[in-house]
C-alpha cells in the first residue's frame, strides 16, 4: 500500500520485564492490533522494553513523535515496579501527583483506611491527562497528547481499549481477502504472485506460509482500503492458484 | 538488578506486516524469550516492523548496535514480501548474491528443474554470512556479525534457534523465584515489598497481577543471579505474603 498522508497510524509500547524473560507471554498485542485493523488505523511497530526509565522515556518519546497514536500496556499497578506514569510524565516534561478524579475512582473499591501510599501510587496521573475508566479494579488508565496508556493484565487492557477506542478518530478500514494457497508451494506462485503485486499498487499482497502435521498451509493475502482494486487483486490470484492447482 | 557489564544481552525483531495487522499472532517472541532466560541471555528489547526496507534496516542498525546479539524472524521466504535478507545486507553495507552451499541445501529439497528465480531468492545471502541449517524445509538462516537471522515459521525458527543456540557464548543464568500471593491485594503488600527490593540490589523483584474467574492471582518474583541473594529475598517475600495471609 501507498502511504496515504491522511492515514492514521499507532505503534504499541509494551512495558514489563516479565515479558522480557518469557515468564508471562504477551496477549495484549494481539488484541489491540486486532483492534485497530478493525476500525481502519495502520498499526506500524510495536516495541517491548523493561522497567527501566531510560528505556521506557526513549520509546515513549520516539513512538509519540513517529506515529499518529501510541498505547502502552503495563506498568500502572500499585508496586515499586510500576513506574509508567512516572515516565510517561518524564517523557512530556510535566509534573504528576495524586489526581483527585483518579482518588474518587480507588475509594470506589477501597475504604479511605485501605487507601495506603501504595494504592495512591494508581491515582498519580500525569499533568494535563485525561483518566480511562476502569471498570475491572477501577485504578483508571490515562490519555496524554497522543499517548494511551492502558494496564499489562489483559481483561483490564481489553475494558480501557473498548472505553478509549470509540473516542478516538479512525480512518479508513483496511479490507482484507484471503486466498487458500493449501500446500502449493510458495516457490512456484511467487513470480506470478510479485508480477500482480506490481500490478496493484494500492493492494498490498503478502504470501505467509504456515505448518500443519500435514505439511506447508500457505496463505495468500490482499490488503487495502479500495474495495474495487482487493477484488480485483484477490481473483487474478486465485486464478494463479487455480491454474497451479491444476 | 544492576547492569553487570559482562552481562551478555538480546533484542529480538520481528519483520511481518501479517503480526502487526493482528492477522497471525506472533509466538516466536515467547518461544524465543524462554530460551534466551535459560541459557543466560538478558533479552532487553522486541520490535515488531512492518515489511519495509527503511523500517528494517532502521531497527536492525538500532539493535545490532545496543546488544549483543541481534535475533531477527521473518521474511526470508521466496516471495516478493520477503525482503529481510537485502535490508540485512543493506544495513550492514555489504554485497548479497546466490550463496552456493545455501544453493546446494535447497537441493536437498528441490530439483535443479524446479529450483527457479524465486526459490534461488531464499539462497541470497549477505557477503559474510554463515548459514543456519533449516531441517524442516532447507532454505537457511544465517549468521552476519551479531545478527541472527531466522524464519517466521515457528517450526523453522524453533529449527534454526536450536541449530544456532548451542554455538553463542552465553552468560550466568538467571535464577528465578516464584511466590504466589494469590488473592492478597498488591496494595497490602507493595510498601513492604519496595522495601525488600530497595535492600535487595542485584535482585529484580516483580509483582505480576494476573485475573482468574475467581478473582485477582498474584505472582511476586524475585530474578536474579546470585543464588543466595535470591533464596534470602524469596524468604522475606514469603514471610511478608504469609503475614498479610494470617
Amino acid at each position: 500500500m501507498t502511504n496515504d498522508p491522511n492515514t492514521i497510524t499507532a505503534a504499541i509500547l509494551v512495558i514489563g520485564d516479565e515479558i522480557l524473560s518469557g515468564r508471562t507471554k504477551d496477549k495484549n498485542i494481539g488484541t489491540i492490533a486486532d483492534y485497530l485493523t478493525a476500525v481502519g488505523i495502520d498499526l506500524r511497530e510495536v516495541r517491548i522494553v523493561p522497567d527501566e526509565p531510560g528505556a521506557i522515556v526513549g520509546a515513549v518519546n520516539a513512538l509519540r513523535a513517529a506515529y499518529t497514536y501510541l498505547f502502552t500496556t503495563g506498568g500502572i499497578g500499585p508496586t515499586h515496579d510500576d513506574i509508567t506514569a512516572d515516565c510517561i510524565a518524564q517523557a512530556f516534561g510535566v509534573g504528576i501527583d495524586v489526581d483527585p478524579r483518579a482518588r474518587a475512582m480507588l475509594l470506589e473499591r477501597h475504604r479511605p483506611e485501605d487507601l495506603n501510599p501504595a494504592r495512591l501510587r494508581m491515582a498519580r496521573i500525569p499533568d494535563g491527562a485525561d483518566l480511562i475508566a476502569n471498570p475491572i479494579s477501577k485504578a483508571p488508565g490515562f490519555r496524554i497528547g497522543n499517548v494511551i496508556v492502558m494496564a499489562g493484565v489483559p481483561a483490564i487492557m481489553q475494558a480501557m481499549l473498548d472505553a478509549v477506542g470509540p473516542t478516538l478518530p479512525t480512518g479508513r478500514r483496511v479490507l482484507s481477502e484471503t486466498v487458500e494457497a493449501g500446500n502449493v508451494p510458495e516457490g512456484t506462485y511467487a513470480a506470478d504472485l510479485s508480477e500482480i503485486a506490481g500490478r496493484y499498487a494500492d493492494v498490498s499482497i503478502g504470501s505467509y506460509p504456515s505448518m500443519t502435521q500435514a505439511g506447508f498451509a500457505n496463505r495468500i493475502v490482499a490488503r487495502g482500503r479500495d474495495a474495487g482494486a482487493v477484488a480485483r487483486a484477490r481473483a487474478e490470484i486465485e486464478a494463479l492458484v487455480g491454474r497451479l492447482r491444476g
